[in-house]
C-alpha cells in the first residue's frame, strides 16, 4: 500500500477492460490491494471498489449501484455487530462524497448482478457516490449503504442494457425503464476540480462570504466556486486564483450574478461586505473584472 | 397562444423527429409560435426553443449551446439598443432556469451548425439552462446569453458526433474530444420535480429551516428536498407530503443526516429548533420516520 493514492482515470485501464485477477488489477494502480473492496483512507476518500459476491440486499441496475460497508462480519462474512461510520472505509467513501471525488468501479465474476464479467474483474468506469445512508442487516445489525451513479464520460455499453437499444433508434423502450427520468426536471449540477478541492482546504470549508461552514458526516462540506466560468464562451481556468470557496447559498449568488466580488476584493450586489481572503490565496484580478461583465457589475 | 403551455416531453414529438415547418410543430403542442425563438412567459418559464439562424456569436456544440437572448434587434435583425433581463422571453428563460424547468429545442435548417437538419426542422431534446450571462454584442449594445446543456434521457445520436461512434468501442476518440470532462468531478446533482415547485411555490421559496431565500435574478432560489429520497432502496413518492422546501445549505445538511424532522415537527441534529410549516402544507409522518431512521436518528 506504499503507492499513491490516484482518483479518476488511470493510464492503461479503459471502460469495459477485463482483468484476469486483482493482482493485474493491482499492478497496474486500480486498486492497490488485493483482498480488500474499498481502495481509500478517510483523509483523501476512496479511489476504487471491487464489487465480489457483496451483500445480499446490494442492487446493481448498472448505472446506478447500491453498495454496503465495511466492519462488523466475522471470518465467515455473517454481520455479528453494527456496522460504523467511523470504519476507516466507510468513512473515505463518505470523504469522497463530501470531496466530490469519483470512484472507480470494478465488478468481479461473483459479484450477483446482470453486469458482471462470465470471468475476472471488468472495469466498470467511474461512479459518483451520491448517498450515503443506514439500515438494518442481517441480525438487526446497523449497516452502513452507499449510492453511487456512474459519472464517466464514456457511457461504453456495460452499465446500461437499455442505453445501447436507445442509440439505435428505440426511444421508446429506454422510456419506459425509467419513467421517473422523463418526469423529473435536472435543477442544477455542481461540478468540482481536484483544485477546488485544494482551495476549500485552504479556507476548511469555510464560505469566503459568510464565513459559515455546512456539517455533513465526518466533516463539512463547501463548494469550488469559479469565478470565471469553465467552458464555452468563458475558457475559465481551473486555477487557484480563479476559484473561491463558497457554501452552496453563495455559490449559487455568485454564479447568478446577484453578487460578486470588486476589484479591491468587497463583496458586491445583494450583499456588502469584505471578502475573507486567506493570505496564500492569490487571486487574479482579471477574472474578477470578467465575472462583473458576464453579470452587469 | 391560447394552449397551456406544457413543459418536458411530448406525446407524439420524439428526439429526432423532423418536421416540415413550424406550424406543423404548432400543431404537436412542439411550440405554440410559428414566428417568436421563445415559447414561454416569465411566471411559468419557456417550454421551447426554435433555433433558426440565430446570433452570429452562438454556439452549438449539441450537447452544450449558447443562445441568444430576445429583444433590442429591428426588423432587419440588427441590434439598434440594450437586450434586457426584463425582457419577458428573457425572463421566461431565467425563470426556467431558476425552476429547474426542461425546454424543448428545435433546430431549423437555417441554423448555423453541424447539427442543423437539412431541410425543415429537428427535435433535438430536452435541455436544461444552467448558466444566464451578459455580453457585448454587435455595435457595442448588451446582449442576453443563455447556456443550455442537454438534460434528455435519449441522448440519441443526433447531438453527438462523438458519443455515437464511443459507443462502437472507441471510446478514446471521445475523451480526446473532452478533456476537460475526464479531468473534473461531479460534486453535486440536485434533481428537482414539477411537485418540487409546488412546495417551493407555498413557501415562496423561503427555507422552512431557516426562513431566509436566496436572491437570484428575476426571483428567488430554493430546492425541493424529498423526505423519503426517490430511487432505490427508498422508492419515496413525488408527493406534496414528501417534500420541504430548503435552502441549498439545509438541503445538503437534510440528505446527508445531519439535520432531521422529529415527529413533532422540529429539527434535530445540528440545528434545533421548530420547522416553519405552512398550513396548506401535510407532512406524511411516516416519511419522517423513514429519514430519522437511514440517518440514525
Amino acid at each position: 500500500m506504499s503507492k499513491p493514492l490516484l482518483f479518476g482515470e488511470i493510464p492503461g485501464i479503459n471502460e469495459g477492460d477485463i482483468f484476469e485477477s486483482r493482482n493485474e488489477i493491482k499492478n497496474l494502480g486500480g486498486h492497490r490491494n488485493t483482498q480488500k473492496g474499498i481502495d481509500g483512507n478517510r483523509h483523501e476518500g476512496a479511489a476504487a471498489i471491487v464489487l465480489s459476491g457483496g451483500y445480499k440486499d446490494d442492487v446493481d441496475q448498472g448505472l446506478e449501484i447500491l453498495y454496503t460497508g465495511s466492519g462488523g462480519r466475522n471470518d465467515k462474512k455473517v454481520l455479528i455487530k453494527d456496522q460504523t461510520w467511523d470504519n476507516n472505509d466507510n468513512a473515505s467513501l463518505v470523504s469522497s462524497m463530501n470531496l466530490g471525488k469519483p470512484i472507480r468501479v470494478f465488478r468481479g465474476a461473483k459479484h450477483n448482478s446482470e453486469f458482471s464479467p462470465k470471468i475476472g474483474y471488468q472495469y466498470a468506469g467511474l461512479y459518483s457516490i451520491v448517498e450515503a445512508f443506514e439500515d438494518i442487516g442481517e441480525n438487526g445489525f446497523k449497516i452502513c449503504r452507499f449510492k453511487l451513479i456512474y459519472s464517466g464520460t464514456t457511457r461504453s455499453k456495460i452499465n446500461s442494457l437499455f442505453l445501447f437499444e436507445s442509440q439505435l433508434g428505440d426511444n421508446n423502450f429506454y422510456n419506459s425503464k425509467v419513467p421517473t427520468r422523463t418526469e423529473t426536471t435536472i435543477l442544477r449540477i455542481v461540478r468540482d476540480s481536484k483544485i477546488g478541492n485544494r482551495v476549500k482546504q485552504l479556507y476548511s470549508n469555510f464560505c469566503q462570504v459568510c464565513n459559515e461552514r455546512i456539517k455533513v458526516k465526518n466533516g463539512y462540506y463547501a463548494e469550488g466556486a469559479h469565478i470565471r466560468p469553465l467552458g464555452i464562451p468563458h475558457h475559465g481556468l481551473d486555477s487557484l486564483d480563479n476559484i473561491l470557496c463558497l457554501c452552496p447559498n453563495h455559490h449559487i449568488m455568485f454564479d447568478r450574478g446577484t453578487i460578486s466580488i470588486s476589484p479591491e476584493f468587497n463583496i458586491i450586489g445583494e450583499i456588502n461586505s469584505p471578502l475573507t481572503i486567506n493570505s496564500d490565496h492569490i487571486i487574479n484580478i482579471e477574472n474578477l473584472h470578467y465575472h462583473n461583465k458576464i453579470h452587469g457589475f
